[in-house]
């Protein structure tokens, strides 16, 4: 029968395991369309080859699971009598003898319990299968990520507008955080990055409260909406008060990178070589020691998937995939620059989803 | 030799395992005082019953990682080659047969990679053991939570003062969003709660779009920020214009349930008996069958921890534990009311850290 599942259950027959699970995440809001906090309680979607699918629920979320309607039995159970009991029950609804997961999303006391209710089982981790039905998004996903992109780019705006000498990278954060949910996200991608000077040539920096953004600094601010379930990815690198010699020419050279992306990403391409064509302009500057990242990695209901825009990975490029074009230069102890656009293929090359202006800006 | 691993050491010892790995959460927080972005890169910290600890860390992490002055080996790998090696080197340098993790923490994928390189290794959810070192809290952890309770006190007072009839659940919440980040929030506790009429009953609800608020309605906001790596967790049920009769004896129900647990908490008491005690006053009511939850969860650096303060659970309550106390009624189709309080054990009684009005509030 073809519903909902029944890209799951082919995921399943090509894995060769009885059965997928679902765990509150990227794919099972693709699924089912509703968000779930993640916390101790287990909530699971098993999709078995064939027949219907059975879930997992704890009794006070009943209430929240009746929204998506379920088609198969479900196994509540309460906080006072524990979970296991639901596993137990389930697998004697449905015995399995082999089980793929999302290894990214599903934590390990969700796979014990999986275990310990089917001896034997042979528990694989299915995540790069199961998402890869995430790889090509539709228009009404690119719709919904470009909204994503908009409340981001709006928030970027304003943020940088008040951007000021003395002001913390945690205030920035602060003014970037209020400005994101007044333009209308739903929640962040991921923890805003915000970082000046030496802190900018991290990858992933933590907004320092004892560090006051000084005259001249690079300002690198790497974030995202998540709205309608989609995240959006953005970074931009600007510098308050004048750049000097050296600034202006690294992030010339990061910028020339970014844009071998957005020139040459067709359908047909390679990850791998999108990523050679990007590094290998790095690789020529001056600049070489200070490479530390890849291109860049897909985006959409997750804020990292695939397609990993790197060297040796072999993905061929599809319409509907958007990724990062993220190049960077990191001198460690002195600063970053780093560019980022979500780029979608298309069907004749690529078009960039992000359009906030990439030439070098002085704030402030 | 006594260092900031001693009690993880003990707590290997206790379980019987070789060692315990913590990976970047409440745990890993506590430890290093230094958070990570959860990816799809895997960075895990694993300390044995003796000797010294090891490290598995993204290469682009490494600069961040360098601040938490580690003191062990540091096994880093890059994203083209992968990250199986670095877990076979430290398999090599440190040979496994068991292993206690963080079973509400631990991806899947981790666990795997660990199994992969340690043949015939036993991996065993650690969970409790690791986490009940963080049961009982320091004073200055508890000034910290203090500040995240009062920012989030400030932000519902700002965010009640702007209900109006007519704005969508989503709308308040993105007010209560841009209230938090302006009173000083570094993030979430959890994505708010913001659920009006039947919403309201449901108990963890998605703020709807659609759904715009009307006269008469109870409004549940039950939301926290995250400060200095310290969550809070406050609700507050209120009306929108004046509530009828019926919800007017629901609000005193709870409340005098709620007030219970804040009457009896005292050290020496367990979990079980205040439980017992809130949840009693609940069933003796009119409205028994709106019972969806237990009186509620400990809490600190995750939102959701031990002590859980629920029948059946003998866990005896000691001084510096703090745990919430909201008893709630939901009548499914109808309307819920939740009242929420975070309670720290003294070494008298108790104390509440929320102190936001809870007499019944109208607002709009």
């Amino acid at each position: 029968m073809a519903d909902r599942y029944s890209e799951y259950r082919a995921v399943a027959g090509q894995l060769g395991v009885s059965a997928v699970a679902l765990v509150p995440g990227p794919n099972f809001m693709r699924l089912l369309h509703k968000d779930f906090h993640v916390n101790e309680r287990p909530l699971v979607v098993v999709i078995p080859q064939s027949g219907p699918p059975a879930a997992i629920v704890p009794n006070l979320e009943l209430s929240s699971f009746a929204l998506v309607k379920f088609e198969g039995e479900v196994f509540d159970w309460r906080d006072q009598t524990g979970y296991q009991g639901a596993f137990d029950a389930l697998a004697r609804s449905m015995p399995l003898d082999s089980l793929a997961v999302e290894g990214q999303t599903m934590r390990v006391f969700v796979h014990h319990a999986f275990a310990a209710a089917n001896k034997g089982i042979r528990i694989t981790d299915g995540e790069k299968a199961i998402s890869s039905l995430r790889i090509c998004k539709s228009p009404d996903e690119i719709k919904i990520l470009e909204e994503a992109i908009r409340i981001s780019e709006a928030a970027l705006h304003d943020t940088l507008e008040q951007v000021r000498v003395g002001l913390t990278e945690a205030q920035v954060e602060q003014i970037l955080a209020q400005a994101l949910f007044a333009h209308g996200a739903e929640g962040f991608a991921f923890r805003p990055i915000v970082a000046a000077d030496d802190n900018s040539a991290r990858a992933h920096a933590t907004a320092r409260a004892d560090y006051r953004i000084a005259a001249g600094d690079a300002l690198l601010l790497d974030f995202g909406a998540r709205w309608g379930g989609f995240c959006a990815d953005v970074t931009r690198t600007v510098f308050v008060g004048e750049p000097g010699a050296e600034a202006r020419d690294v992030y010339a050279t990061v910028l020339a990178a970014n844009a071998k992306a957005r020139e040459i990403t067709r359908p047909g391409l390679t990850a791998h070589e999108v990523d050679d064509a990007v590094i290998s302009i790095l690789e020529a500057s001056a600049y070489a020691d200070r490479i530390r990242t890849k291109t860049g990695h897909g985006l959409g209901r997750a804020i990292h998937e695939e397609p990993y825009i790197m060297r040796g990975n072999q993905q061929v490029l599809r319409a509907g995939m958007v990724f990062t074009d993220e190049p960077g230069l990191y001198r460690l102890g002195g600063f970053g620059v780093r560019i980022e656009d979500d780029i979608l293929v298309t069907e004749s090359g690529c078009r960039s989803l992000t359009t906030f202006p990439r030439e070098i800006m002085i704030v402030g």
